[in-house]
């Protein structure tokens, strides 16, 4: 906060205040949580994992809230804490209009949320989750051989390559994007939100800003494929120069599903949109790239390209980056295991005796691993459905309401519609649609199942 | 198909002529067929169940195509086999248009389909589909305590049995019809589409003919409801006055997902449209019971019943009724399961080695049976997703795009959006969309897997 407060400072913008305000304040709440849990820290558990996981991200929005909430912008609470939530998750949805217009540090500010909140997603799918068994991901533990001999002596050496690489990255996706014709600030604004995959931008028309200028989409097409990669293979690769990890099948997977999607939408935008070779290609990659690893940036509103690409780009919403990316979504892995299951399962209804074990990249995938990752795919559906509904209650049509929660429960960021598509805007919605699609982001960010244990009553019990 | 060829034949239609002559067509492939097959049957095995199963359905569909593709409609093969497939599989979408002057024998003819369809698909949830393990159903084997002793010494007699009841509640729905205001033909006609929830009607604005007169769609709510409950239940009831069968939890989830919608519909009908109380209730209950039991009937565009409704009908689209029932949808049996799958997952989440068994009306699941549903609700999942982007592709829009394919697997009948919705008609599609439609109908119809089975290699080896 201190960072948007000399910004503004700088450039003679009251809002510092507010900024220098909030820091104190929020300094002040964490000495004073500090002195207040001086107790000897409880046992490590999963319960504790979880309370913390979710207060974590809790504080960070409310954290990344506050000083929009009491900034210069009209805003309500539940908008600014949107606006919050959609930081903290890298989910990149907005409610606010004229961004063009706003005052340097509240749109560095907004930035500095989303890649506060990517490195904290990194961290939660190499550290945390795959030591919860969430929706399969325990097939991610970082086995200690991996990472105990030098230079990763322990995990808080390997975290602090992580930071390393993710801050090494943002520079150099900076530094092309000034290259490429950026101002400074928009580039360290856009580098930041490019590689937490999160999509907050300083324009209104987003990437549309640049449309124009091929050399920044194709930067961010490739940083944006950068932040959907797992970082243990970036820091693998960067700090010993192993290639092995990166023949993980979700990444083949992820690659294919991007390469599948931009080719055909780039044929289509060429037969039906009479649209040149190159910019068909830019564009259809770009945006596709943008929805797969749940950027959510748009060079374009892509909903008028016709309707197969509309549909694609709803189906686009649903697939998401690596495991230990900053991506969200259902992820590769997922789909993976899922079409093993469907192929034994096939093959067990002719001849039920078959045995016929699951492997992911060599490896077995362990019976309860496969029924995480279909109870995931199972509950997220269902999920959907019912924050559908809980949209529509309050009002939205059809397309808003599913993909509204689709595009919240998978941190992509557009939806689809007039309202909230890629050329509309979240403030037009009410605060109790708001609140719906808050709960949505903070469930997909933290994989559905990290949340629902909370209203599970075991927690609870002492 | 001599039936129609009679009453064609009664009215002065020529188009008895191409009944009677598809009759002896049908007749003389059958009799070839059994000529050629007179070999000592195969070895029973799961291959041969769904070899029978698949090529029953889609020779019923041939079959009921044949006469309509013949006569004096104006319709493409295609076309023709779109509406047999929806038939058979007692979907109850439509390509016709101008039912009300359509010749009696043809509409007689589609009535007939659906009811047999209907039939069909009871015996296919009773006595096929639990033996082979589909999606969980092998949970409603039959026991042999069950039936074996009198009155049901045998599965032949058993299986008359539930011929029985069908044909006299479709007698008694029909009878009711009467009663109610309807012609003779139109009750014949209606009766049986309302016992197989199949929704083919003899207007083109479907029950909404009938709009003004309660009586009729109250007996439709009431026997569409009779069509979605298990006909094992209605069996054990009407032959031995057993009412435990009726304590299935599947039948009170399947009542409680109607009352609530139904209610939740009936609130909004009477805040924010005004209707009064009884109407709203009447056409309320009769859309909701429609779409749940995956009938199809419409007795009013509810699409313009304001974004609430039209959300709500999508979700309910989804649900479906019992196993061995004539409906079609996911099923309130799985959802039954994966909730204690949720439930015990997040346990287990807490307590890793908390080991809580899933239990269905007080009896064990067992794993496999749990992993049946998951699979059968993820995959059915990502077929819709499939289906839906290559209805785009042939250029449909992404709402009726995704409810066209989602009411063709759940056999559900109409869709959304101004094409296939509750007030259009199918006959407006490509015939390469209503190719994706006819795959999505009998994948439905058949539980999927009993579909996808075809393509897997192991089921063509010697």
């Amino acid at each position: 906060m201190l960072i948007p407060a000399a910004v503004d400072l700088y450039v003679g913008n009251p809002d510092w205040q507010i900024f220098a305000i909030s820091a104190f304040s929020v300094a002040g709440l964490a000495l004073a949580t500090i002195f207040a849990t001086q107790a000897p820290p409880p046992p490590p558990s999963s319960r504790l994992a979880f309370l913390v996981v979710n207060a974590l991200w809790l504080t960070l929005s409310l954290v990344g809230a506050l000083p929009l909430y009491m900034s210069s912008l009209d805003i309500s609470f539940i908008e600014a804490l949107f606006e919050g939530v959609s930081g903290a998750t890298t989910t990149g949805s907005t409610v606010l209009v004229g961004l063009d217009d706003l005052p340097p540090g509240l749109l560095l500010w907004r930035s500095i949320l989303q890649w506060m909140g990517g490195v904290g997603v990194i961290a939660l799918g190499v550290f945390i989750l795959p030591y919860l068994n969430i929706g399969g991901f325990s097939f991610f533990r970082i086995e200690s051989s991996d990472i105990e001999d030098r230079p990763f002596a322990r995990f808080s050496t390997f975290s602090v390559s992580i930071l390393m690489i993710y801050t090494a990255l943002t520079a150099l996706c900076a530094l092309f994007y000034v290259m490429g014709g950026m101002s400074v600030f928009d580039a360290v604004n856009h580098s930041m939100t490019t590689l937490a995959t999160a999509g907050f931008s300083t324009h209104d028309a987003s990437f549309g800003h640049f449309a124009d200028q091929p050399m920044l989409l194709w930067t961010a097409i490739v940083f944006m494929i950068i932040g959907g990669l797992p970082f243990t293979v970036l820091v693998l690769f960067a700090f010993r120069g192993q290639t092995e990890a990166a023949r993980d099948p979700q990444i083949t997977l992820f690659l294919c599903l991007i390469a599948g999607a931009a080719f055909a939408v780039t044929i289509w935008l060429i037969v039906y949109q009479d649209w040149s070779f190159f910019r068909a290609l830019t564009h259809a990659l770009f945006n596709i790239v943008s929805i797969i690893t749940t950027t959510g940036y748009a060079s374009d509103d892509y909903t008028s390209w016709g309707p197969f690409a509309v549909v694609l780009f709803f189906a686009a919403t649903w697939l998401g980056g690596c495991s230990g990316s900053t991506s969200g979504g259902t992820k590769p892995y997922r789909f993976l295991i899922l079409w093993q299951l469907l192929r034994t399962g096939l093959q067990r209804l002719l001849f039920p005796k078959i045995v016929t074990p699951i492997r992911y990249g060599g490896r077995l995938v362990s019976t309860d691993m496969q029924a995480a990752v279909l109870l995931f795919v199972s509950t997220s559906l269902v999920l959907w459905i019912v924050l559908s509904v809980a949209l529509a209650a309050l009002g939205l049509d059809l397309v808003t309401a599913l993909s509204g929660s689709l595009t919240a429960l998978m941190n992509v960021g557009p939806a689809f519609g007039p309202i909230i598509g890629p050329a509309g805007n979240f403030g037009a919605l009410s605060d109790g649609a708001l609140l719906v699609l808050i709960f949505g982001m903070l469930l997909g960010r933290l994989e559905i199942l990290t949340v629902l244990v909370l209203f599970s009553p075991l927690f609870w019990r002492r």
